[in-house]
């Protein structure tokens, strides 16, 4: 009875997420094409996070080097995000094996596909979902965690459209693993919003570009800094919905996609690599911008530390607060 | 300095929404056309929250009738929620003001029209906006609170698709008159949410349309506990956005979309009482059923009451939980 009595109390007070991944906070930065190498990651697990390296915009041997650079970089862990479309995706799960990355967020695919193989060497296996129907596929297949993504997050998203607060408490009625939010989460206020809600954590990606140490170029940081309201749009949904800045690429896209455009002539617009000409290389016009809703409150580019200290800040003052929400029983 | 004291605990303890319209929760249930007559509102009145008669489908006489039968019903404070864009608008306001309206919600139009007409008259003026442009322009044109609902919600919705979870904190940021939230509100732990992003108080419009006391068709209520997550989308963009369920027409309207249809003709495939015949008539193929994102949530048509108890209950449940998020400083 004791002995059940200390678990009882022990089980109450421990963080499913900060448990699972051995951090100090709930709070996993996103792995972003473009942004997130081996400076932010490692910035944001050496501030208590999970720092992520963003796979999708690297070829092998980069991300081989940003994964070295990492573990130099800090003792803590940190992960890699992999979406399944990637084209040499065999080379890629072999490198991470081979570089002994402990944690995989995996996003855009099957759970089935790499799951047993991530188990197999003892990784922590995450899905990215945007969906109840995925979360439920991703526990099924056997991995460690969830990551439900709502329609205001930046970059590519669900056909679904369910946001943030609908997502949440629907997702953590099918599945028992620990639960990440993500989507429109850049502060303490909206982290504890999503806990109560239901998740044991959140996924921040927004709020991290607008750091010191992502590798975005500087014009796309300063933009998502001047962001307002209905800045930002989820577009191209005859190929796959993604949510973009409104600049002069949007616009071409908008007028083709308010005309009818055939997604052919959609997959003509977009052409190759419109992310790394925006967000890599600075072309604030002809780029492709990912980036969530809520950039639209994110005002300043700051040290990763000093934003994780914001945020937990916030989220302690929040707590306090919603303590003495005075409502009758 | 003891009053100041007194004065300090008090005006923390006190909730805005409560104080404002002297009930007991701060819960709003939203006025919405074919669903809030009076049964609705002094059922939603009767259990401590604001009950509002949706004007927006009643003719005038229609409108007056509700009015008296919901003052007999109830003894507690209600209201009428009013679109701008009303065509008798002119007469609908004489009969607030002679049948002794205490509160009236205002949606769609500008705030500078008609609050000094319901400020000279006593009345307590709220307006619904969807972006924090038009929170501004309501605070300023003198209005005792404000709705800021999210892209989520159902029915007619803001340009900008801007989320609860995100519109709530910006919102926020600018006003400092009393602030409601809605849009994919439908339960305590939501409830919770939205005040930790800043509300002081809900408005709930899905979860109540699937109340007993609803004046919609019940194919229409049993429709909407149905409802699948994607089930509902925002649609008529080159109109004005409306937040549907999916259906034959529906199906009409994206298809029409999708070849890039003109306004002209994307207004004949609308046609005219399409709600109506939906909502009201209960034809759940070619009727427009407005509803929001969140009834994927709710399973079950209940009485007023066992929603608001569940609601109250459930905040109570989730408050306590959140106090006891572990989260280092």
């Amino acid at each position: 009875m004791f002995y059940l009595w200390l678990y009882s109390i022990y089980s109450q007070s421990v963080n499913r997420i900060t448990q699972l991944f051995q951090i100090k906070y709930p709070i996993v930065q996103a792995g972003m094409l473009w942004t997130s190498g081996w400076r932010l990651a490692s910035a944001a697990s050496n501030s208590g996070c999970l720092g992520l390296i963003g796979a999708a915009s690297m070829y092998p041997d980069v991300l081989r080097d940003h994964i070295q650079k990492c573990k130099k970089a800090t003792d803590k862990p940190f992960g890699v995000n992999v979406p399944l479309l990637y084209p040499d995706l065999e080379e890629v799960m072999k490198i991470i094996v081979e570089e002994g990355v402990k944690i995989v967020f995996v996003s855009a695919g099957n759970p089935k596909a790499w799951t047993p193989y991530f188990k197999e060497h003892g990784i922590t296996v995450v899905h990215v979902v945007g969906s109840v129907k995925f979360a439920q596929k991703a526990q099924d297949a056997g991995v460690d965690a969830i990551v439900a993504e709502g329609f205001e997050a930046g970059g590519h998203n669900s056909r679904e459209e369910t946001t943030t607060l609908c997502l949440i408490p629907m997702v953590k009625q099918v599945v028992n693993i620990p639960l990440i939010a993500a989507g429109g989460i850049a502060s303490g206020r909206s982290m504890l919003a999503a806990m109560t809600l239901g998740a044991d954590g959140v996924q921040i990606g927004t709020r991290f570009v607008a750091s010191e140490e992502a590798s975005v170029h500087p014009n796309f940081k300063k933009r998502v800094t001047e962001l307002q309201e209905g800045d930002t749009m989820l577009v191209l949904k005859k190929l796959v919905p993604v949510r973009v800045i409104k600049n002069a690429f949007y616009k071409k896209v908008q007028e083709a996609e308010d005309r009818g455009a055939s997604t052919a002539e959609l997959q003509e617009i977009l052409g190759r690599a419109r992310a790394k000409l925006g967000m890599f290389e600075g072309d604030m016009e002809e780029g492709e911008l990912e980036i969530g809703q809520i950039a639209a409150a994110v005002r300043e580019i700051k040290q990763v530390k000093d934003i994780v200290h914001e945020i937990i800040s916030e989220f302690h003052t929040a707590k306090k607060e919603a303590g003495s929400f005075d409502i009758p029983e």
